[in-house]
């Protein structure tokens, strides 16, 4: 197997967001469940946003933040994603490649979809809730990966969300097949809880088939096994014979390698600003530093410390160059 | 006189601000005079761009942060400008009318222009550099006033930056006339230390005319008048006869009626993270207090904490509400 050219290459949408403050009020009289990703159509994007306050918009995307912060970290990451022929779409590209991350927009077909834009509101204890307008996104494809670059990715690295929209799902499959083939490793995000819940059964599949590296918070990987308590949920991992990663909020890290359960602290924050892009950070630096041959202790220590950053301000993109903490903390 | 409908209706450019962190190298290689506003063709634009760091969009305008900073006090303001009929315009129509401005995008004429872009580099001392593509900005001209909106606003408040554009100095000398016509009041922003020199003989001219109250930094009110100092500044004032803010940075602002000269100091800041919007929030505040009758200190002081406000954060528009601030402050 030739060198990776890639420390991690992701697969997901790509989201430019809208970010605004609110109130638990807001939340609640808009039917949205707190902490989680809904999907809206062009006239309920609208609706909302007509209702939003001021906002600040600022690239996002699950998989596509992951790979801002890995290249912050000092990672060579890539990033394959449709955006639409518009001007959040120039700003998304921009944004991702002005960092260091490789694009990879797709196949150049023209499309007439807008540039997928995700509606946040962060209520005062710094959680976000998220309103998801796919537009272009859903035109994602087996046709717009690189097999080429796939298989010069040490990990591949892969959003849960994608199963929301079924050509990003054959293209997942098929990315992973190429990934397998080619002795390298497959990441999975499991994004949201009810993603979890939708999608259960071919979740279940994949982890089984491909996915060697799995990243859920208690919420989700308790949605996608069923589990009740950490102890359930350990063993369903058992079974499933991945490298966990389940994110605790405050409370944590639990990383189980199929034998071995360790639990890393939340790194120190002054005040969670907002908590948009927490678990994408966290995959950022476990992923740098599993792929930079760090012990799993300091794998999710990085993950932990990436976290913190992001959730101190507000946007899913690291503020600073992750890789000055790296060295300040030592690791 | 009926009783003001708006405390101040402001005309300036709808620009969505893209800002980001650089260094002082970049300024130099790029040509850029730190500090200035630089007006930029397409071409231009997109060199600098891709040159360019990560990014966040966050709207901006001189004149329409200052509309909104005289929302988020509370006050009642309207603000005049031509957005492209595009996702930023959108973003810049959402983004004023969520803090409470009323927005008047002009004449319902269709435009093949995109909205205004300013891409704002921020160096290490917070000061910040302007690139504008004027975009549909270019169009804004008389026909696109409201005569009804101009006649029932206390102040009406101009961009010195409109001068740059044939067809918006028109449109500012016919709002100028219906103002005055209407016994209200004029304030200018003298914008920019080029601008100012560019058209010093009809900005000489309008405030001869028809400016009641004059706002710019030292750089800006030194290069209009070709000053050497504050006395040579302050005597070339009172021959203009209009009451001046000059703003001084941190050294904070000079108010002239005249005859007296009030000295205010600049407002404490812990970090200056972002100037962009400093002179704009200043006059916010400054107009917010001069329509609600509070004496020129006072003014003054309002203004310097908006100010202080708006450069602890990037972006040029209010992160707290202003109105908070005001309470906390005695105002």
């Amino acid at each position: 197997m030739t060198e990776a050219r890639y420390d991690v290459l992701g697969i997901g949408s790509a989201i430019v967001d809208i970010i605004a403050r609110t109130d638990d009020d807001f939340i609640r009289t808009h039917g949205m469940i707190k902490g989680t990703m809904a999907l809206t159509d062009a006239a309920q994007a609208k609706r909302i946003y007509d209702a939003m306050g001021q906002a600040v918009e600022i690239s996002g995307g699950s998989a596509a933040n992951t790979m801002a912060g890995i290249a912050s970290l000092g990672g060579a990451p890539c990033f394959i994603g449709k955006v639409g022929n518009d001007k959040l779409g120039e700003i998304f590209a921009h944004e991702i490649q002005a960092v260091g991350v490789d694009f990879h927009p797709g196949e150049s077909r023209p499309t007439k979809l807008p540039t997928a834009t995700c509606l946040i509101l962060v209520t005062p204890d710094g959680q976000r809730t998220m309103n998801t307008f796919l537009g272009a996104c859903t035109e994602l494809g087996p046709n717009d990966l690189d097999t080429e670059r796939l298989k010069a990715a040490h990990v591949t690295y892969i959003e849960g969300y994608q199963w929301d929209t079924p050509a990003a799902k054959d293209a997942i499959r098929k990315a992973c097949q190429t990934v397998k083939g080619a002795g390298r490793k497959v990441a999975l995000s499991l994004s949201d809880p009810f993603v979890a819940d939708r999608h259960r059964t071919e979740l279940l599949t994949l982890i089984r088939d491909d996915v060697d590296i799995l990243f859920g918070n208690e919420d989700e990987i308790f949605s996608l096994y069923q589990a009740a308590d950490l102890e359930g949920a350990i063993s369903r991992l058992r079974e499933a014979k991945v490298l966990a990663c389940m994110t605790r909020s405050a409370k944590g890290v639990v990383v189980f390698d199929g034998q071995t359960t360790i639990a890393v602290e939340a790194a120190p924050v002054t005040k969670v600003v907002d908590t948009t892009g927490a678990g994408d950070l966290f995959a950022a630096g476990f992923l740098y530093g599993f792929t930079h041959g760090r012990e799993l202790t300091n794998c999710a220590k990085i993950g932990a410390m990436a976290a913190a950053e992001v959730i101190s301000h507000m946007g899913a993109r690291p503020e600073v160059p992750l890789r000055d903490l790296l060295v300040k903390n030592g690791f």
